[in-house]
């Protein structure tokens, strides 16, 4: 990590030893894949939750259920497979090999959903119509980052079809969920 | 904010001060518009931009030329006189009396792109097109907070045409600008 030398003169810098926190954070943020077996406290959870929702609004489901995150997972395993016929071998069996999702390993899923439909006017989004997803990925950036302070791991999966994570999920289909973050928490190993 | 108990027993957690510092600097992230006039220091930029980098690869536009930050900046104004015909009054003139952006007045603009041509294959990107937008916008929140961090303004810039700011940019087709960042740095007032 660069060193940070003290930024004497710039009005309402955060202190050295703050500033390297958050670097750390950022620079030590990974997805992750294999998980603990322990249960995230609520409160730690709902911390993180908060701080993702300091970004611009959007929606959360937490998915506990067993039998709801082995059909995800289930999706996960068929994009898997249908992905791999495109490579030839070796290359086949090494991307088989890659584990891509902790989805049933870890204690708790999120997905994060936004709704294009939920308001007619929104400053900027006239122009360009992507400012949604741009907000979405905002609150999910957060909510890693405040996840790896807390010693959470957490692990985007996108690799799913989206029509079919709806299903499983129940979300209306002018609902788009961000699959990428209907990840896997639990402790970092 | 949160109050912070300590999260004893949770392996690979931050400090207290730490964690309270990265919730700090989410919590505080705000769109700046006004700027002072002070030069950003090259090494406060430099620390900004390579944590930005600790997220996915993208490109990088440091625009300087006053000259250049003018066409930008009658682009927005274009816009938002554009969107302003959708209103009727009062409601028209308020949005025109909105402060969109302050690209001129701040020392320095960015604008952040991604290539979506530059990988046939990418992990993810076969299921989920839009991973390459989810990518960028974590590099731009990871730059947000950074900034926030360092006492520096970030706004976000998204009343624009993307074909037009191409063009005076000089960003070729095929590669895809996220105008929001085409943002203005200063010193936050």
């Amino acid at each position: 990590m660069t060193s940070i030398p003290d930024s004497s003169g710039i009005p309402d810098v955060f202190p050295l030893e703050e500033r390297q926190a958050i670097y750390r954070a950022i620079y030590a943020r990974r997805d992750v894949r294999h998980f603990r077996e322990d249960q995230i406290p609520d409160q730690v959870l709902a911390r993180i939750i908060k701080a993702a929702h300091q970004g611009p609004s959007v929606g959360f489901m937490l998915i506990r259920d067993l039998d709801v995150r082995n059909q995800v997972k289930e999706l996960c395993e068929r994009e898997q497979q249908a992905t791999a016929c495109y490579y030839d071998e070796p290359r086949r069996s090494h991307y088989l090999s890659l584990k891509l999702e902790g989805i049933v390993e870890s204690s708790v899923n999120l997905c994060i959903t936004y709704d294009p439909t939920r308001a007619e006017e929104v400053l900027g989004r006239n122009s360009i119509r992507e400012t949604d997803v741009y907000s979405t990925c905002c609150t999910v950036q957060n909510m890693c980052l405040a996840a790896r302070a807390e010693g959470i791991g957490v692990g985007w999966v996108s690799v799913l079809k989206m029509s079919q994570l709806r299903k499983i999920l129940g979300i209306p289909h002018h609902v788009i969920p961000v699959p990428t973050s209907a990840s896997a928490t639990r402790w970092n190993i």
